[in-house]
């Protein structure tokens, strides 16, 4: 694989850069018969889309998708499903002068060491426009997810240094404000710290948690292609992720086995009338996997994004030739990465659990006599 | 693929429960030519072997490895290379009392949930013999990576809370101390924490680091197999591990832009004589990755480790038709798997490294002509 | 894999329907700094235009090709290469009354019970417009071989019963007639032939055959994707084909050892004043592969394809009720597809080769250390 | 994939060379729950071992297979099954005579020329010895089949010159002569040719035709991964396989359209009292697959065979240095391959139908919903 497909059996394709004409993304093994239009798509895609609060790039992208195949008559056909967004204006931007030139923090030397040279205009194929396939693939994935009864939510847990109290979590609260916490105390002071940040020409970072509701358990292939080994995989991915941790994650180190194992026990419950029990676990330090496979319990996975390396501070760099430069980056980026890529984590996380959906269907004998008997 | 196996071009494919006759591993793709004999693959699984310190479990199992395919006159030929270890006394425990009791922390549940059944003999594929596998296979791919210059070396940097003072680092201590730690204040404080959780009939979790020195600029794939994602994949696959994370992971996401941007500079050199100048950063805030890809600056990766979830002390928990049960686990177990896991975090990081080395050499027309041309 | 991609480092991922919006494909992992354009594409795809000549369908398609990323100042990047061609006036026709009907020969039954539904526009996704993608992709492949001193060419050796006489070849006719008969003798009998079956308002089937000069030995993985087994797969994928051989293939299984094996020797050579020696063989029964790999003999594989199925001819067939039919296929069809899968042929063995040759980087030690050190 | 795996979900890796300690391979992804014995496997390996009559080779080799993981109390856990042949007396044999020289026909040059070196030992990792892998995973795969009421049988159509007579067909007929032709007159014929070849120190090829019965429609992968294009590559990565067609094959390329085409109709069965109709073709010229996808009809996959290439006979080649060399190749070498490699025949087409059959079961949503709701 050369590194733009994810996934075995429900596999991603994304292509295009950041001003080239258009960027897209081909999804091929989505099963045939899930009803699909461009708004379940475009809803998606306008999350992840800049310029909606005071706190990312005022920069104007449409980034309206076309599907070009893949889709009759409302419904998915089973082949490969072909999404694509027009880049606006591509021609506009002068990027000549940075064409030599090494930002810190960005791909634009490590592409030149890899490939001899880049493509240089707005960051080429590792912008961050390449998440737009992701996002639209990932729209398609949740659709499966739902019609499964399994639902996929991202929020920030901390911007910056600030952090939300999860004793005061809102779900109601993500959307409401620009940088996408469960917690309106948190966002008031996120919103200073990130002003202080924007007047001081610098950026910030930030933590993004995904949890995942409905999960059967049984998810995720021993070994290699455990549950929280493509998870991390598939989050890592994404641009300006340093860290992924599962469940108590990092603090679990720090932890005892007596605190941090999860004891399982009975849950009995009452649906429609008929009273029935499931074994469940009381706590949930493990975020829903043991072993790398869904445990049936919430799955909680969490992203650490370093701050938005474009900043305009002015820092010293060298160009293609090895001369010292300095550069202060102007134009209109995000101050932190963070509200739009929530809905990025959402994605990745989405694709990688229907692929491993289609994965585990071949787990038992009794689920291929259930299909072909 | 079915879990299994990793990599794409340098392929490892595990296989082995803790109880079977025997556990191994088939190597594919590994270049021919490689000086290779079953010393060196003993070496690395030596380390990783339980009884040599007071703080790992007593077990005996010495874990003698046969190389059965692929070398032939002690060079490796292209073909797969297949490693077996015999597990010995296999058929002397009595796993039965423990058949239907899913022990909290384990994947006993999720293995029944997933498969309908298991092999409940001492953890059976999701024992931590299964790593056996993975070591071997890593010991062939760092003799690959020493071949050209590339050195990979993990250590602890935190027992439990005692946590290394990074200022103190001496890479000789590593292999002193029972916990792998680089520095002897933090093992003494280690021992004392450790010997305390035993006596509590306990266990403890920790985070170990790993480093790659002598990399070339330019390995991992654009978009979804970058150096970070497959190592996130890689590491995050191993029993424990809960959090992964990159230079400086989540700390980053604290940070802004100007203190986590790293400087480009050129640094000026006398290799033999002649004066070189190439460039590099001035600091290493990303572990020497950008945009997914190697900068040529040292390779840093971090990965937490759970407490071990076998512990004497009572738990509560469930057996298969959901019947309360106390359970406190006997036998011999780690108190906690960090110093025995550090090879197996190397031997990770190691067939990533290669399996990248090897996608690499297509990424640009130059090379193709300098093989074929 | 869902199928729609092909390749393990040069990968092939197409998509699109007869009468969706447009076709395309995306191809990752190409080399960067391969020197590419639409023309070089568009060159390939006018070959496999309709309307050339008497003996393909008249429908006109333009086929028009555009890159949409990959490409920057005139090369490839080493990014994903999206090309896409807009299907023309798909709106226009009416196949209402075919959407519940099972064609003979046709895939209308096959995907229904696959998909519970079909698009039945044209024959949606097991349309001959997919091979668009193939040969888009083809020609990137085409143009990385030539750099290194690879040609690949196809041409028909039978249409229908009438056979080209091995003796009277000149590939100078290939493009000369509608047939791609490398024979003008064959061409005169072929004509008479198709024009016969026309008359009848039926059609006809032909074998093509597909060499490439210039490969280097080597090429080709053990076992499993070995250079014959992989063209084998790419070239039973195209939608006609029922047969294929390499080298003397059906007809070795009635010769014997001493006639069927191909005697080593030493070719000499004169190449710039120096006089050279290499290893070759007297004879080629086996095509240029012993035991999966390369040996450096001109390549040559065979392909057997049907007659095309759709035939004015009334047949009977059912419908998806299972009601009796009587059936008479009108519209623009060609009575036989071997002209335009010519290039086709040329486009998947392209693929093929080239991405052996990208695998086959990775075989020797010393080809990373003369990538590396 | 490094070559020496097969398959998406249900993947098969070999490993082993003729004159190494043992021979190998491990099937990952098989469902849990088939019942599994090393029985059941030994039966099919008892198929291929040599000296079972007069026109295979007298050596002695008792192929013993042992279950070395994935089997626990006689179920398979759907963790990874490796299996295991030791060979025997390996270290007898003194192949140093023939270490330089390229024998005709056989993989001596192209293994040199592909790793810069070889295993020489009895053709190493090229000897058909590496057919035992295939034919253990390909009886785990049989048992797979069987318990979805799917048979897979191969048999020999022709020996060199000798066809069969299709309408003297008779299965029991397969295994009661020594070149397993269904048609005792063939066979007698066969015999005398066979004997003639022998007594000239020459050797023969043949013809396999392989049939499934049982299949559902619906099996293949659009595109690439069709199951016509997968059996291609499975079949033809079988060491002395040239050619491989499917239904009519090479005939249909003289066929027409209207008596190519096999029409749709209607079948009425009576089961267990109750009427039922479905849908079925009058003929099967088709060989059980249109557009890549099984139609429920009989599959029909047929291969050519060359002439064993060790022979007596002496001919012509050269060494390593290019020196000219006469050789005659003594030893104990089949006349002819193809008695020993109809399991082999079954047991690649075994493989190859239960890796479609689980990647099928994503095909529809409604067939995730009857999972996993």
């Amino acid at each position: 694989m050369a590194g733009s497909t994810f996934g075995t059996i429900f596999t991603v394709t994304t292509w295009g850069e950041s001003h080239g004409p258009a960027i897209g993304v081909v999804v091929d093994g989505c099963p045939a018969g899930l009803p699909l239009c461009a708004d379940d798509i475009q809803q998606d895609l306008d999350l992840r889309r800049p310029g909606q609060s005071a706190y990312t790039t005022p920069r104007k992208e449409k980034d309206q998708v076309s599907i070009l195949s893949g889709v009759f008559e409302g419904r998915t056909t089973g082949t490969p499903i072909s999404l694509i967004v027009y880049n606006e204006d591509h021609h506009s931007a002068d990027y000549s002068q940075i064409q030599d030139i090494y930002r810190p923090g960005h791909a634009d030397y490590t592409f030149d060491q890899k490939y001899g040279f880049r493509d240089y205009r707005g960051g080429g194929r590792s912008s961050a426009r390449e998440t737009i396939g992701r996002v639209a693939a990932g729209a398609i994935a949740r659709k499966v997810l739902t019609t499964l009864g399994i639902t996929v939510q991202a929020y920030a847990t901390a911007i910056g240094p600030v952090k939300i109290d999860m004793t005061a979590f809102d779900a109601t609260e993500i959307r409401r404000n620009p940088f996408c916490l469960p917690d309106a105390d948190a966002a008031k002071k996120a919103e200073t710290f990130v002003q202080d940040c924007m007047s001081r020409q610098d950026s910030a970072g930030g933590i993004i948690e995904c949890i995942a509701d409905g999960l059967p358990a049984g998810l995720g292939q021993p070994v290699f292609d455990k549950l929280d080994a493509k998870l991390a995989q598939a989050i890592m991915s994404i641009g300006a992720v340093k860290g992924v941790e599962i469940g108590d994650g990092f603090a679990a180190s720090e932890s005892t086995g007596s605190d941090n194992n999860d004891s399982f026990c009975v849950e009995h419950s009452a649906n429609a009338g008929a009273a029935s029990a499931h074994i469940t676990k009381k706590t949930n330090h493990a975020g829903g996997i043991l072993g790398g496979i869904s445990d049936g319990s919430r799955l909680i996975i969490r992203a650490a994004f370093k701050p938005t390396p474009s900043i305009r501070t002015e820092q010293n760099t060298v160009n293609r030739t090895g001369e010292s430069i300095k550069l202060s980056i102007g134009g209109r980026h995000d101050p932190l990465v963070v509200p739009r890529a929530v809905i990025v984590v959402e994605a990745m996380t989405a694709l990688t659990l229907v692929d491993l959906l289609l994965q585990n269907m071949g787990s038992r004998m009794e689920y291929l006599e259930r299909i072909y008997r």
